[in-house]
């Protein structure tokens, strides 16, 4: 079963660099280079807008929508909320990072409130962020995950169950993502081993794969799981091929780099091949 | 004729180098490290601020305004008004990147407005952007130009037709970026073959030249028409230069760092000898 | 006295990279994103947000706040003031960079009524801008230096004597960087001479030492002034690491990720080693 995962994860990379999938970015100004760029990088285009005057339209000549709350403000949290309906209207695939849920209420208030008046195709978060979502409250060490969240091969099945609960419940495809990340819907789960623990010296690799995952998902809208564990996988298998060109003086600013270069070059085969993941 | 205007572009290279030319820029925050970036790599120096309470005075203080309309919004489109406006008082040289503009009513209207209220020394953008601005409507692909669009050597005569007309009705020089660039005014254009595809697969190439273009056309005021067309010709220049430091695993991440790098390299013999357009 | 120094310098280097201090940030669009690469570089983690409905959470929930006033806007303004004056409530370290203090009033105003309104740590800014600070008024050539305001030998003594008296008066430390950087108390003052020119050519060096200034001196709360001396010495020892990398094709760009490559790499000793100051 997995083989057959990994043919079609190297299908639907090719289908993001066949169909360049423009995707409207609400997001915020601290990773908003980083995740145009690596939209350009998987072949897809990008486009930010957030001023409530002009999202609807923006969202309309788009393929998908990214909704990601880090440095959201009152200004453009309206913004989300329009784009994010209009973009259901239409059939857009739309997914929701909801950057910090649990480290202000703001935040949180706000990713829930969207989960309840728009219809998310993926929610991509850290284990504090998307158990904050569940609970429809929390606590999150500012953007990262917590250490009590962490998911190992000890707690695994637990939040297997966990991600399909939360999946039926939500009626969206859950990305949670961190040392072994787990990409499900009700029913089925893509448990993904691949990644390196200095992707999380980079500010942005989470919101970069957010952007990354509405571009997958939006050139293969039939297939949102596989396509949205595609993008998960992808990001993973990119963060080892770019640890190995580091070289002894190289830091997390070359590193950053290295990561998005692996995207534009990422072949299908080479998706296939240094895929690791288990299907439950 | 072309011999004579490369030496020129040499010479204005050197004069950006030797005045260090400080520009304010109101323009959108994806891009917005890169622009400051590449205003420092060529010998400028980069001021942002878009606020209505400072806007005005910053102007003030700096040489030349770069107004960029990506990530317009309410609070910041007043700003770009009173900036310009500033600017005119001044006498400083103003450019406008009209951003999207055909891919949201928002974007055609605030450029048109601006077009109307505040005079620009150079308006650069794709040739979408630019149809859309003559036009005074139109449709962009995001921030793209559309396919319909794209200048080649088959509709380069009547494309340098419409800058000209443009440029004589906007009083601006009109500079249409792409696989071929037109840089004109009412009687002159620069036709630029410079540059390479895969500056497309970076976000802000257009943005950086906009602001590059500040800096050159506010070094040699007295010669804008110049400035501005080697300001195209220097990115597409650089463009090429770091496109041949491209390795094998180099992606986009490190070819925009290695533009950067060929700006803030490149002299004016580089320049004159690389230099590659014809004046129609 | 300087070789106990260079050895707590050392320490607190290790300390940051042990207690991982979380930073709040409110701060400009233009280098946020380098400031929070570089955050995680030293071994901190960066939140960044600015609305006024999460700041004091945010605040609550980090270990030491950096108000940098750049791209200051008439939203984010209240937020300083809210998460500053919360911040002081806690006993959390503030940093306060004045970009741009001098270059417009909004920009003075706001810094001088922040230090009247909120206490601060560290206030770290270049000659021009801690001479408006002092002044209550002045000008500021942009976001650089006055030529008339750099710091060399010849003044020392003068800039040593008013850094000190303004740290008195402020109740802060006082960190003027140039040339040769001043951090000093009422007291005590580090002269700090490592550092390269070629800083000076890339946007956001001083953005990124205050949000590493912040980091250090949250996790020596205990010591603020060698703290924050450790962080301006470790920035200048980082930018000469980084230009002894650069190649002869390699420009501002690469060395912006080289600073940050350094910053991420550096260990005591090296730092200890390569730290280059009198304290007068």
């Amino acid at each position: 079963m997995e083989e057959r995962a990994k043919m079609m994860f190297g299908e639907i990379l090719d289908d993001v660099r066949k169909y360049h999938p423009l995707i409207h970015n609400i997001t915020n100004y601290v990773t908003v280079n980083d995740c145009a760029n690596i939209l350009l990088a998987c072949g897809g285009s990008p486009i930010m807008s957030d001023d409530i005057d002009e999202v609807e339209e923006i969202t309309s000549i788009c393929g998908g929508l990214n909704i990601n709350i880090g440095t959201l403000n009152q200004r453009t949290i309206p913004a989300m909320f329009a784009s994010g309906k209009k973009a259901n209207e239409l059939g857009h695939p739309v997914v929701l990072d909801p950057v910090g849920a649990g480290a202000s209420a703001l935040r949180t208030d706000t990713a829930v409130q969207l989960m309840q008046q728009v219809k998310f195709s993926v929610i991509r978060g850290n284990s504090s962020e998307i158990k904050t979502l569940a609970m429809g409250s929390g606590s999150t060490k500012g953007v990262d995950a917590n250490v009590n969240d962490v998911i190992t091969e000890d707690n695994l099945e637990k939040a297997i169950g966990f991600a399909k609960a939360f999946a039926e419940k939500s009626h969206a495809i859950i990305a949670i993502t961190g040392v072994i990340d787990i990409v499900a819907d009700a029913e089925k789960a893509y448990c993904i081993y691949n990644g390196h623990p200095m992707m999380s010296r980079i500010t942005g690799t989470g919101c970069q794969l957010s952007a990354l995952t509405a571009a997958f998902i939006t050139a293969c809208p039939e297939n949102i799981l596989e396509a949205a564990a595609a993008a998960v996988c992808t990001m993973g298998v990119c963060g080892e091929m770019a640890y190995k060109r580091m070289g002894k003086v190289d830091g997390n600013a070359t590193y950053r780099n290295y990561i998005i270069d692996a995207v534009c070059n990422i072949d299908s085969n080479t998706l296939e091949k240094m895929a690791r993941f288990k299907i439950k």
